[in-house]
């Protein structure tokens, strides 16, 4: 895939237009859940961060538009979206470094870093488990050719001693999720995200430290949406989450972050 | 561990005096958890249950309770606790097979038998996690000597095709009930349990399917208590958690039974 030309480009505002992106018009296209993976990381000024797979870069700059001074890396496969990640960082006026690799394949100065924390945002579906997409760029953004466990392994190396992983991804991946924590990482949380109140949850978060020791503990879900059902069109969004979305303010979901 | 004297019982009431419990006055108590766990099994008239670990029968016992006409069966180890399971069916006139035996060496008829259910409320604590209990038969009720894992073997090796396995357990052993389930049952669902709205998860009830293909499910979770905090001494359930406890109705948590 060559990189994207100006017109296959749409500017989208984020955080109430505190973070401005170019996305491809028709490829993958970030929507809340690398928002609300952002502000769920308890990351301080003059931390390392690195995203595996930051795609156009929203996580990430949506992470330093927060907590800024981050040292903040990327990491993505593709190359259309690891340049168009380097031009959002310029067009925000923020310090991310991208590289271009394959998370199992990291180049060895990468291999030789750690980082206080690792955040990602996997691809959502299975192989062979959806109809592939006609667009090659939204399809392995999507395709999940690496396993999941892949990238929490990788993560795992690559975080510091104490340092976090959090990674957004479908509810129903938990099981396969929590499998690959163990042993790698530990004092694993997970953060329910469901719609509306008494729906099944549709996404977690998952925060996990390297030599954490502490029980795993199940949170109370995020709710998204008010009311019980969509009335209207526009913004339903609860406050919580529409303090993030809109504010840029951190996600509370974590109950070790509101001791 | 010699049998109970008389002395050594109260006769408690459950599911609003439906059923009642003769139970050590210093061993093992049924608490809420068996009757909830009672209350999320999908049992029609005519159908086998299952009971691994049955104790007093507090579980299986309120099963029947609300589902008549069940073929049950119970295996415990302990001989006090098989035989108060046994004078406790004949105190509410309910039929239950009591087995006395390790569930990791369960007797050859049983080993032959198959079940629409099985049920479960494994000991809570990890050897070694907790101080000792002083009583030897709360001790190994409570202690966990078989592990989780060989529970849900156990459970799974039980199960006729399409049955289902309902266990109740701390949500801090999730990560351990899902890696168990991988590879012995399908169509896992999590309904989490927490006292209060916006509490982490206290208790979990799993649902799983043997031969089952389905996602899995994380429920919303079903809240205990009304309000914010303990304000007074005296009932607080939540309507929802009072209908099963008092008015012994069937729990509502699972998605696929509101459908």
């Amino acid at each position: 895939m060559s990189l994207f030309s100006d017109n296959e480009l749409t500017l989208n505002e984020f955080l109430g237009g505190r973070v401005r992106l170019w996305q491809p018009k028709t490829g993958y296209r970030a929507g809340v859940d690398p928002v609300l993976l952002a502000a769920s990381v308890p990351a301080l000024k003059g931390q390392s961060v690195l995203e595996l797979g930051c795609g156009a870069g929203a996580a990430i700059l949506c992470l330093l538009a927060r907590v800024p001074q981050l040292q903040a890396t990327g990491v993505e496969l593709q190359p259309a979206y690891a340049e168009l990640a380097r031009r959002n960082a310029t067009q925000n006026a923020m310090d991310l470094s991208v590289v271009e690799a394959d998370l199992s394949a990291l180049p060895r100065d990468l291999k030789q870093a750690q980082f206080d924390h690792v955040i990602a945002n996997p691809p959502y579906y299975k192989p062979g488990a959806h109809s592939p997409s006609t667009d090659p760029g939204r399809q392995i953004a999507l395709g999940e050719n690496t396993p999941l466990t892949e990238w929490i392994d990788v993560a795992a190396r690559r975080l510091a001693p104490r340092g976090y992983l959090h990674m957004i991804q479908k509810a129903d991946r938990l099981p396969d999720i929590l499998a690959a924590c163990s042993g790698r990482l530990g004092s694993a949380e997970v953060l329910p995200l469901s719609a509306r109140v008494g729906r099944l949850a549709e996404l977690v978060i998952l925060r996990a430290r390297k030599g954490g020791r502490a029980s795993f503990r199940l949170q109370s879900p995020l709710i998204m949406h008010q009311g019980d059902r969509h009335l209207k069109d526009g913004e339903s969004y609860t406050p919580e989450v529409s303090a993030v979305l809109r504010d840029g303010a951190a996600l509370a979901g974590f109950a070790s972050d509101r001791q």
